[in-house]
Protein backbone atom coordinates (compact mmCIF):
# COMPACT_ATOMS: atom_id res chain seq x y z
CA UNK A 1 0.00 0.00 0.00
CA UNK A 2 0.91 3.37 -0.72
CA UNK A 3 -0.31 6.43 1.04
CA UNK A 4 -1.89 9.45 -1.08
CA UNK A 5 1.16 11.76 0.02
CA UNK A 6 3.75 9.36 -1.41
CA UNK A 7 1.76 8.68 -4.56
CA UNK A 8 1.53 12.41 -5.23
CA UNK A 9 5.17 13.04 -4.23
CA UNK A 10 6.03 10.07 -7.04
CA UNK A 11 4.35 11.46 -9.89
CA UNK A 12 5.50 14.86 -9.24
CA UNK A 13 9.36 14.00 -8.95
CA UNK A 14 8.82 13.61 -12.33
CA UNK A 15 8.92 17.50 -12.75
CA UNK A 16 12.39 18.77 -12.65
CA UNK A 17 10.96 21.44 -10.77
CA UNK A 18 9.65 19.60 -7.92
CA UNK A 19 13.12 17.30 -7.88
CA UNK A 20 14.98 20.51 -7.42
CA UNK A 21 12.65 22.18 -4.53
CA UNK A 22 12.32 18.74 -2.75
CA UNK A 23 16.13 17.30 -3.80
CA UNK A 24 14.65 13.96 -4.70
CA UNK A 25 14.36 11.50 -7.35
CA UNK A 26 13.45 8.71 -8.44
CA UNK A 27 15.30 5.52 -9.57
CA UNK A 28 13.62 2.72 -11.00
CA UNK A 29 14.96 -0.75 -12.37
CA UNK A 30 16.72 -3.83 -10.72
CA UNK A 31 19.90 -2.84 -11.60
CA UNK A 32 19.54 1.24 -10.82
CA UNK A 33 17.99 0.00 -7.74
CA UNK A 34 20.76 -2.51 -6.67
CA UNK A 35 23.43 0.03 -7.22
CA UNK A 36 21.45 2.89 -5.13
CA UNK A 37 21.24 -0.17 -2.60
CA UNK A 38 24.53 -0.02 -2.58
CA UNK A 39 25.28 3.38 -2.30
CA UNK A 40 25.24 5.62 0.57
CA UNK A 41 22.78 7.64 -1.10
CA UNK A 42 19.72 8.55 1.47
CA UNK A 43 16.62 6.79 0.78
CA UNK A 44 12.69 8.02 1.42
CA UNK A 45 11.47 5.35 0.58
CA UNK A 46 10.78 2.55 -2.47
CA UNK A 47 7.91 1.16 -3.86
CA UNK A 48 7.83 -2.99 -5.11
CA UNK A 49 5.66 -4.96 -7.14
CA UNK A 50 4.03 -8.33 -5.55
CA UNK A 51 6.36 -10.36 -8.40
CA UNK A 52 9.70 -8.83 -8.27
CA UNK A 53 10.17 -11.74 -5.51
CA UNK A 54 9.45 -13.75 -7.67
CA UNK A 55 13.62 -14.32 -9.08
CA UNK A 56 16.50 -14.99 -6.87
CA UNK A 57 17.83 -11.23 -7.99
CA UNK A 58 14.75 -9.90 -7.14
CA UNK A 59 13.94 -11.13 -3.83
CA UNK A 60 17.21 -10.02 -2.60
CA UNK A 61 16.88 -7.09 -4.14
CA UNK A 62 13.99 -6.47 -1.94
CA UNK A 63 15.32 -7.62 1.65
CA UNK A 64 18.50 -5.35 0.62
CA UNK A 65 16.30 -2.57 0.34
CA UNK A 66 14.23 -3.50 3.01
CA UNK A 67 16.79 -3.06 5.29
CA UNK A 68 17.52 0.15 3.98
CA UNK A 69 13.81 2.09 4.35
CA UNK A 70 10.63 1.52 4.07
CA UNK A 71 9.26 -0.73 1.03
CA UNK A 72 5.70 -0.53 -0.09
CA UNK A 73 4.26 -3.26 -1.92
CA UNK A 74 2.02 -2.53 -5.19
CA UNK A 75 0.25 -4.92 -7.61
CA UNK A 76 2.15 -5.00 -11.16
CA UNK A 77 -0.26 -2.44 -12.67
CA UNK A 78 -0.04 -0.13 -9.84
CA UNK A 79 3.83 0.39 -10.00
CA UNK A 80 3.86 0.66 -14.02
CA UNK A 81 1.58 3.28 -13.32
CA UNK A 82 3.42 5.01 -11.14
CA UNK A 83 6.88 4.47 -12.64
CA UNK A 84 8.62 7.26 -14.59
CA UNK A 85 10.20 4.84 -17.39
CA UNK A 86 8.91 2.19 -19.70
CA UNK A 87 10.19 -0.58 -17.86
CA UNK A 88 10.94 0.14 -14.34
CA UNK A 89 11.20 -3.83 -13.88
CA UNK A 90 8.84 -4.10 -10.60
CA UNK A 91 11.06 -1.48 -8.57
CA UNK A 92 10.84 2.57 -8.29
CA UNK A 93 12.93 4.25 -5.18
CA UNK A 94 12.69 7.69 -3.67
CA UNK A 95 16.55 8.35 -3.03
CA UNK A 96 18.08 11.83 -2.26
CA UNK A 97 19.89 13.63 -4.87
CA UNK A 98 23.60 14.22 -3.75
CA UNK A 99 24.53 17.21 -3.90
CA UNK A 100 28.39 18.20 -5.18
CA UNK A 101 29.42 21.37 -5.75
CA UNK A 102 32.71 22.75 -8.10
CA UNK A 103 34.61 23.75 -5.08
CA UNK A 104 34.30 20.58 -2.69
CA UNK A 105 35.34 18.40 -5.62
CA UNK A 106 38.30 16.09 -4.91
CA UNK A 107 40.49 16.19 -7.97
CA UNK A 108 43.24 13.66 -8.13
CA UNK A 109 46.75 14.56 -9.52
CA UNK A 110 46.04 12.79 -13.10
CA UNK A 111 42.36 13.21 -13.58
CA UNK A 112 39.20 13.42 -16.02
CA UNK A 113 36.40 14.95 -16.12
CA UNK A 114 33.45 15.01 -19.07
CA UNK A 115 31.54 18.46 -19.32
CA UNK A 116 28.68 17.66 -20.18
CA UNK A 117 27.50 21.01 -23.10
CA UNK A 118 23.22 21.17 -23.71
CA UNK A 119 23.10 17.72 -24.01
CA UNK A 120 19.36 17.61 -24.41
CA UNK A 121 18.19 13.67 -24.18
CA UNK A 122 17.71 11.79 -21.33
CA UNK A 123 19.12 8.79 -22.71
CA UNK A 124 22.57 10.16 -24.26
CA UNK A 125 23.11 12.06 -20.73
CA UNK A 126 22.80 8.61 -18.55
CA UNK A 127 24.98 6.72 -21.48
CA UNK A 128 27.69 9.47 -21.24
CA UNK A 129 27.69 9.39 -17.23
CA UNK A 130 27.62 5.46 -17.71
CA UNK A 131 30.77 5.83 -19.79
CA UNK A 132 32.61 8.30 -17.85
CA UNK A 133 32.36 5.84 -15.07
CA UNK A 134 33.54 2.83 -16.89
CA UNK A 135 36.38 4.82 -18.01
CA UNK A 136 37.14 5.94 -14.43
CA UNK A 137 36.56 9.30 -14.96
CA UNK A 138 36.12 11.59 -11.80
CA UNK A 139 33.23 14.09 -12.37
CA UNK A 140 30.98 14.64 -15.07
CA UNK A 141 30.10 18.28 -15.22
CA UNK A 142 26.96 19.82 -16.56
CA UNK A 143 26.75 23.44 -18.12
CA UNK A 144 23.05 25.07 -18.21
CA UNK A 145 20.62 24.05 -20.93
CA UNK A 146 21.45 20.55 -20.11
CA UNK A 147 18.35 17.98 -19.56
CA UNK A 148 18.61 17.26 -15.48
CA UNK A 149 20.93 14.62 -14.56
CA UNK A 150 18.47 13.24 -12.37
CA UNK A 151 16.01 13.03 -14.68
CA UNK A 152 14.07 9.22 -14.38
CA UNK A 153 15.29 8.46 -17.58
CA UNK A 154 18.63 9.79 -17.42
CA UNK A 155 19.07 7.77 -13.46
CA UNK A 156 17.70 4.92 -16.06
CA UNK A 157 20.16 5.32 -18.89
CA UNK A 158 22.99 5.79 -16.59
CA UNK A 159 22.33 1.87 -15.23
CA UNK A 160 23.56 3.10 -11.29
CA UNK A 161 26.87 4.94 -12.37
CA UNK A 162 24.82 8.02 -11.07
CA UNK A 163 25.74 6.98 -7.98
CA UNK A 164 29.20 6.26 -8.26
CA UNK A 165 30.78 9.55 -9.35
CA UNK A 166 30.11 13.28 -8.27
CA UNK A 167 27.82 15.08 -11.31
CA UNK A 168 28.16 18.55 -10.82
CA UNK A 169 25.77 21.79 -12.32
CA UNK A 170 28.19 24.24 -13.01
CA UNK A 171 27.95 27.75 -14.69
CA UNK A 172 29.75 29.69 -17.61
CA UNK A 173 31.05 32.38 -15.00
CA UNK A 174 32.86 29.48 -12.64
CA UNK A 175 33.64 27.05 -14.74
CA UNK A 176 36.34 28.43 -16.72
CA UNK A 177 38.32 29.41 -13.23
CA UNK A 178 38.20 26.13 -11.92
CA UNK A 179 39.42 24.19 -14.37
CA UNK A 180 42.27 26.89 -14.43
CA UNK A 181 42.64 26.88 -11.37
CA UNK A 182 42.89 23.12 -11.15
CA UNK A 183 45.38 23.07 -14.13
CA UNK A 184 42.74 21.16 -16.75
CA UNK A 185 43.74 21.04 -20.12
CA UNK A 186 40.52 21.03 -22.08
CA UNK A 187 39.52 19.24 -25.45
CA UNK A 188 36.16 19.91 -27.12
CA UNK A 189 34.69 17.60 -29.15
CA UNK A 190 33.81 18.82 -32.87
CA UNK A 191 33.29 17.74 -35.87
CA UNK A 192 36.15 20.74 -37.29
CA UNK A 193 38.88 19.66 -35.05
CA UNK A 194 42.39 17.64 -35.60
CA UNK A 195 42.19 14.22 -35.10
CA UNK A 196 42.72 12.72 -31.72
CA UNK A 197 46.26 11.60 -30.62
CA UNK A 198 47.55 10.31 -27.61
CA UNK A 199 50.04 13.57 -27.27
CA UNK A 200 47.15 15.80 -26.57
CA UNK A 201 46.58 13.92 -23.56
CA UNK A 202 47.91 15.68 -19.84
CA UNK A 203 47.77 14.51 -16.73
CA UNK A 204 44.65 16.27 -15.95
CA UNK A 205 42.59 16.48 -18.83
CA UNK A 206 38.87 17.21 -19.70
CA UNK A 207 36.42 16.52 -22.45
CA UNK A 208 33.50 18.82 -23.45
CA UNK A 209 31.11 17.51 -25.38
CA UNK A 210 27.87 19.38 -26.76
CA UNK A 211 24.18 19.08 -27.89
CA UNK A 212 23.54 16.17 -30.47
CA UNK A 213 22.85 19.13 -33.02
CA UNK A 214 24.16 22.12 -32.70
CA UNK A 215 27.42 20.58 -30.70
CA UNK A 216 29.54 23.07 -28.60
CA UNK A 217 28.19 26.47 -28.05
CA UNK A 218 30.39 29.83 -28.65
CA UNK A 219 30.41 29.86 -24.82
CA UNK A 220 31.72 26.65 -24.70
CA UNK A 221 34.06 27.16 -27.28
CA UNK A 222 35.88 29.59 -24.69
CA UNK A 223 36.73 26.57 -22.39
CA UNK A 224 38.59 24.61 -24.94
CA UNK A 225 42.38 24.32 -25.58
CA UNK A 226 42.11 22.11 -28.25
CA UNK A 227 39.11 20.81 -30.46
CA UNK A 228 39.69 17.22 -31.30
CA UNK A 229 37.41 15.02 -33.39
CA UNK A 230 37.56 10.99 -34.11
CA UNK A 231 38.57 9.96 -37.60
CA UNK A 232 35.74 8.11 -39.59
CA UNK A 233 36.94 6.63 -42.77
CA UNK A 234 32.82 6.60 -43.49
CA UNK A 235 29.95 8.18 -45.50
CA UNK A 236 28.02 9.21 -41.88
CA UNK A 237 28.51 12.81 -40.96
CA UNK A 238 28.74 12.23 -37.38
CA UNK A 239 28.62 9.85 -34.32
CA UNK A 240 25.79 9.87 -31.90
CA UNK A 241 27.15 12.11 -29.03
CA UNK A 242 27.29 9.19 -26.56
CA UNK A 243 29.37 6.78 -28.86
CA UNK A 244 31.96 9.87 -29.53
CA UNK A 245 32.45 10.82 -25.85
CA UNK A 246 32.95 6.80 -24.98
CA UNK A 247 35.38 6.90 -27.88
CA UNK A 248 37.31 9.94 -26.88
CA UNK A 249 37.10 8.73 -22.55
CA UNK A 250 37.92 5.51 -23.61
CA UNK A 251 41.23 6.95 -25.52
CA UNK A 252 41.98 9.76 -23.07
CA UNK A 253 41.95 6.88 -20.20
CA UNK A 254 44.11 4.44 -22.43
CA UNK A 255 46.34 7.16 -23.48
CA UNK A 256 49.78 8.23 -21.87
CA UNK A 257 49.14 10.89 -18.95
CA UNK B 1 -3.59 17.44 -48.71
CA UNK B 2 -3.27 13.75 -47.39
CA UNK B 3 -5.46 11.07 -49.18
CA UNK B 4 -7.37 8.80 -46.63
CA UNK B 5 -5.56 6.15 -48.04
CA UNK B 6 -2.33 7.58 -47.74
CA UNK B 7 -2.83 8.96 -44.28
CA UNK B 8 -4.01 4.89 -43.04
CA UNK B 9 -0.88 3.43 -45.15
CA UNK B 10 1.62 5.93 -42.99
CA UNK B 11 -0.41 4.65 -39.89
CA UNK B 12 0.06 1.20 -40.81
CA UNK B 13 3.78 1.46 -41.80
CA UNK B 14 4.14 2.38 -37.47
CA UNK B 15 3.43 -1.78 -37.52
CA UNK B 16 6.26 -4.58 -38.46
CA UNK B 17 3.89 -6.48 -39.70
CA UNK B 18 2.59 -3.84 -42.30
CA UNK B 19 6.34 -2.56 -43.42
CA UNK B 20 7.54 -6.29 -44.19
CA UNK B 21 4.19 -7.30 -46.34
CA UNK B 22 4.67 -3.76 -47.62
CA UNK B 23 8.14 -3.34 -48.05
CA UNK B 24 7.90 0.46 -47.17
CA UNK B 25 9.10 2.12 -44.30
CA UNK B 26 9.00 5.99 -42.67
CA UNK B 27 12.01 8.11 -42.81
CA UNK B 28 11.26 11.28 -40.49
CA UNK B 29 13.37 14.32 -39.86
CA UNK B 30 15.47 16.57 -42.05
CA UNK B 31 18.47 14.67 -42.05
CA UNK B 32 16.91 11.41 -42.48
CA UNK B 33 14.77 13.32 -45.11
CA UNK B 34 17.88 14.56 -46.80
CA UNK B 35 20.01 11.22 -46.71
CA UNK B 36 17.11 9.61 -47.99
CA UNK B 37 16.35 12.44 -51.07
CA UNK B 38 20.52 11.94 -51.71
CA UNK B 39 20.12 8.10 -52.03
CA UNK B 40 19.08 5.65 -54.55
CA UNK B 41 16.15 4.45 -52.60
CA UNK B 42 12.63 4.38 -54.22
CA UNK B 43 10.31 6.83 -52.64
CA UNK B 44 6.40 6.59 -52.76
CA UNK B 45 5.28 9.69 -51.21
CA UNK B 46 6.20 12.51 -48.81
CA UNK B 47 5.13 14.60 -46.32
CA UNK B 48 5.77 17.94 -45.47
CA UNK B 49 4.27 20.58 -42.56
CA UNK B 50 3.28 23.87 -44.36
CA UNK B 51 6.74 25.61 -42.05
CA UNK B 52 9.38 23.22 -43.50
CA UNK B 53 9.97 25.72 -46.10
CA UNK B 54 10.42 28.39 -43.41
CA UNK B 55 14.39 27.95 -43.35
CA UNK B 56 16.66 28.13 -45.95
CA UNK B 57 17.70 24.02 -44.91
CA UNK B 58 13.91 22.90 -45.49
CA UNK B 59 13.21 24.63 -48.17
CA UNK B 60 16.33 22.97 -50.21
CA UNK B 61 14.70 19.73 -48.64
CA UNK B 62 11.77 20.14 -50.07
CA UNK B 63 12.03 21.28 -53.41
CA UNK B 64 14.69 18.31 -53.50
CA UNK B 65 11.95 16.02 -52.40
CA UNK B 66 9.79 17.35 -54.99
CA UNK B 67 12.11 16.49 -57.85
CA UNK B 68 11.76 13.15 -56.57
CA UNK B 69 8.51 12.32 -55.34
CA UNK B 70 4.59 13.30 -55.00
CA UNK B 71 5.13 15.98 -51.41
CA UNK B 72 2.19 16.70 -49.58
CA UNK B 73 2.06 19.68 -47.62
CA UNK B 74 0.74 19.37 -43.93
CA UNK B 75 -0.47 21.87 -41.04
CA UNK B 76 2.38 21.26 -38.26
CA UNK B 77 -0.38 19.68 -35.95
CA UNK B 78 -1.14 17.02 -38.71
CA UNK B 79 2.50 16.63 -39.46
CA UNK B 80 2.63 15.80 -35.86
CA UNK B 81 -0.21 13.56 -35.51
CA UNK B 82 0.90 11.51 -38.18
CA UNK B 83 4.85 10.91 -37.24
CA UNK B 84 5.63 8.01 -35.40
CA UNK B 85 8.52 9.58 -33.92
CA UNK B 86 8.84 12.75 -31.55
CA UNK B 87 10.36 15.14 -33.48
CA UNK B 88 9.88 14.62 -37.01
CA UNK B 89 10.80 18.09 -37.52
CA UNK B 90 8.09 18.72 -39.63
CA UNK B 91 8.53 15.88 -42.61
CA UNK B 92 8.23 12.47 -42.90
CA UNK B 93 8.58 10.34 -46.27
CA UNK B 94 7.47 6.78 -47.13
CA UNK B 95 10.13 5.27 -48.98
CA UNK B 96 10.64 1.26 -50.21
CA UNK B 97 12.63 -1.12 -47.94
CA UNK B 98 15.94 -1.36 -50.18
CA UNK B 99 16.63 -5.16 -50.16
CA UNK B 100 19.80 -6.95 -49.80
CA UNK B 101 20.73 -11.01 -48.86
CA UNK B 102 23.83 -12.64 -47.61
CA UNK B 103 24.16 -13.99 -51.05
CA UNK B 104 24.29 -10.65 -52.81
CA UNK B 105 26.60 -9.20 -50.86
CA UNK B 106 29.59 -7.82 -52.55
CA UNK B 107 32.19 -8.01 -49.87
CA UNK B 108 35.89 -6.72 -50.47
CA UNK B 109 38.97 -7.74 -49.43
CA UNK B 110 39.54 -6.07 -45.96
CA UNK B 111 35.93 -6.26 -44.89
CA UNK B 112 34.64 -5.16 -41.91
CA UNK B 113 30.73 -6.26 -40.78
CA UNK B 114 28.51 -5.73 -37.73
CA UNK B 115 26.57 -8.47 -36.36
CA UNK B 116 23.90 -7.44 -33.78
CA UNK B 117 21.86 -10.29 -31.82
CA UNK B 118 18.73 -9.42 -30.55
CA UNK B 119 19.05 -5.59 -29.92
CA UNK B 120 15.91 -4.70 -28.89
CA UNK B 121 15.87 -0.78 -28.16
CA UNK B 122 15.36 1.27 -31.54
CA UNK B 123 17.54 3.74 -30.20
CA UNK B 124 20.63 1.65 -29.88
CA UNK B 125 20.11 -0.28 -33.45
CA UNK B 126 19.93 2.81 -35.11
CA UNK B 127 23.10 4.22 -33.39
CA UNK B 128 25.09 0.77 -33.99
CA UNK B 129 23.84 1.59 -38.06
CA UNK B 130 25.68 5.12 -37.76
CA UNK B 131 28.45 4.20 -36.25
CA UNK B 132 29.15 0.95 -38.78
CA UNK B 133 28.31 3.36 -41.43
CA UNK B 134 31.04 5.85 -39.52
CA UNK B 135 33.96 3.34 -39.70
CA UNK B 136 33.40 2.47 -43.13
CA UNK B 137 31.80 -1.24 -42.03
CA UNK B 138 30.46 -3.00 -45.01
CA UNK B 139 27.09 -4.28 -43.75
CA UNK B 140 25.36 -4.58 -40.66
CA UNK B 141 23.34 -8.49 -40.19
CA UNK B 142 21.08 -8.78 -37.62
CA UNK B 143 19.78 -11.98 -35.68
CA UNK B 144 16.39 -13.28 -35.34
CA UNK B 145 15.18 -11.15 -31.87
CA UNK B 146 16.40 -8.05 -33.02
CA UNK B 147 14.01 -4.75 -33.23
CA UNK B 148 12.98 -4.36 -37.07
CA UNK B 149 16.01 -2.03 -38.40
CA UNK B 150 13.38 -0.07 -40.29
CA UNK B 151 11.21 0.95 -37.77
CA UNK B 152 10.78 4.52 -37.58
CA UNK B 153 12.53 5.22 -34.56
CA UNK B 154 16.02 2.95 -35.69
CA UNK B 155 15.75 5.03 -39.10
CA UNK B 156 15.72 8.61 -37.16
CA UNK B 157 18.58 7.42 -34.83
CA UNK B 158 20.34 5.60 -37.71
CA UNK B 159 20.55 9.56 -39.05
CA UNK B 160 20.83 8.70 -42.27
CA UNK B 161 22.88 5.52 -42.40
CA UNK B 162 20.41 3.00 -43.29
CA UNK B 163 20.96 4.31 -46.55
CA UNK B 164 24.51 3.39 -47.01
CA UNK B 165 25.38 0.69 -46.26
CA UNK B 166 23.57 -3.06 -46.42
CA UNK B 167 21.50 -4.07 -44.24
CA UNK B 168 21.05 -7.93 -43.99
CA UNK B 169 18.51 -10.08 -41.83
CA UNK B 170 20.27 -13.91 -41.77
CA UNK B 171 19.41 -16.52 -39.97
CA UNK B 172 21.21 -19.07 -37.45
CA UNK B 173 21.05 -21.37 -39.90
CA UNK B 174 22.70 -18.65 -43.16
CA UNK B 175 25.02 -17.12 -41.39
CA UNK B 176 27.88 -19.14 -39.60
CA UNK B 177 28.72 -20.88 -43.37
CA UNK B 178 28.08 -17.28 -44.92
CA UNK B 179 31.06 -16.22 -41.97
CA UNK B 180 33.27 -19.15 -42.77
CA UNK B 181 32.66 -19.37 -46.84
CA UNK B 182 33.65 -15.67 -46.61
CA UNK B 183 36.57 -16.64 -44.39
CA UNK B 184 35.78 -14.13 -41.67
CA UNK B 185 37.63 -14.05 -38.36
CA UNK B 186 34.74 -13.55 -36.23
CA UNK B 187 35.28 -11.27 -32.26
CA UNK B 188 32.25 -11.44 -29.98
CA UNK B 189 32.04 -8.86 -27.44
CA UNK B 190 31.36 -10.20 -24.15
CA UNK B 191 32.17 -8.73 -20.20
CA UNK B 192 34.36 -12.09 -19.86
CA UNK B 193 36.68 -11.84 -22.99
CA UNK B 194 40.16 -11.11 -23.22
CA UNK B 195 40.68 -7.41 -23.72
CA UNK B 196 40.92 -6.25 -27.02
CA UNK B 197 44.42 -6.08 -29.06
CA UNK B 198 44.96 -5.00 -32.43
CA UNK B 199 46.52 -8.19 -33.35
CA UNK B 200 43.15 -9.74 -33.27
CA UNK B 201 42.04 -7.96 -36.30
CA UNK B 202 42.35 -10.09 -39.59
CA UNK B 203 41.39 -8.67 -43.11
CA UNK B 204 37.90 -9.76 -42.96
CA UNK B 205 37.10 -9.51 -39.38
CA UNK B 206 33.27 -9.40 -38.21
CA UNK B 207 32.12 -8.47 -34.75
CA UNK B 208 28.76 -9.34 -33.02
CA UNK B 209 27.26 -7.56 -30.35
CA UNK B 210 24.47 -9.05 -28.04
CA UNK B 211 21.20 -7.83 -25.94
CA UNK B 212 21.23 -4.87 -23.55
CA UNK B 213 20.81 -7.47 -20.30
CA UNK B 214 21.23 -11.16 -21.38
CA UNK B 215 24.40 -10.79 -24.22
CA UNK B 216 25.17 -13.18 -26.70
CA UNK B 217 22.98 -16.09 -26.93
CA UNK B 218 24.56 -19.70 -26.96
CA UNK B 219 24.09 -19.98 -30.83
CA UNK B 220 25.81 -16.88 -31.18
CA UNK B 221 28.78 -17.36 -29.08
CA UNK B 222 29.06 -20.52 -31.78
CA UNK B 223 29.68 -17.89 -34.37
CA UNK B 224 32.35 -16.40 -32.17
CA UNK B 225 36.29 -17.42 -32.92
CA UNK B 226 36.99 -14.94 -29.90
CA UNK B 227 35.76 -12.73 -27.45
CA UNK B 228 36.98 -9.63 -26.31
CA UNK B 229 36.42 -6.98 -23.62
CA UNK B 230 36.72 -3.43 -23.39
CA UNK B 231 39.15 -2.73 -20.63
CA UNK B 232 37.35 -0.10 -18.49
CA UNK B 233 39.25 0.82 -15.13
CA UNK B 234 35.70 2.35 -13.30
CA UNK B 235 33.28 1.44 -11.06
CA UNK B 236 30.81 0.50 -13.81
CA UNK B 237 29.56 -3.14 -14.51
CA UNK B 238 29.40 -2.61 -18.46
CA UNK B 239 29.16 -0.07 -21.31
CA UNK B 240 25.78 0.62 -23.23
CA UNK B 241 25.79 -1.89 -26.05
CA UNK B 242 26.18 1.28 -28.50
CA UNK B 243 29.23 2.92 -26.84
CA UNK B 244 30.82 -0.72 -26.62
CA UNK B 245 30.32 -1.26 -30.26
CA UNK B 246 30.95 1.58 -31.29
CA UNK B 247 34.81 1.67 -29.10
CA UNK B 248 35.43 -2.03 -31.02
CA UNK B 249 34.12 -0.74 -34.09
CA UNK B 250 36.70 2.46 -34.27
CA UNK B 251 39.53 -0.08 -33.00
CA UNK B 252 38.65 -2.59 -35.85
CA UNK B 253 38.89 0.53 -38.22
CA UNK B 254 41.77 1.81 -36.98
CA UNK B 255 43.72 -1.49 -36.45
CA UNK B 256 45.99 -3.17 -38.48
CA UNK B 257 44.43 -5.41 -41.11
Amino acid sequence: MLSRSNARLVHALKQRKTRETQGLFLAEGVRVAEELAASDIDLEFALVSTTLGDTPRGHTLQSVLSKRTAVHVLRDDELKAAAATENAQGVLAVARVPRHTLDSLAVPAPARVLICDGVQDPGNLGTLIRSADAFAFHAVLLLPGSVDAWNPKVVRAAAGSSFHLPIVTGTFEQLPSWLRAQEFYTLGAAADGVPFERSQVRARTSLVVGNEGAGLRAETQALVDRSVRIDMPGPAESLNVGVAAGILMYLLTHGDT
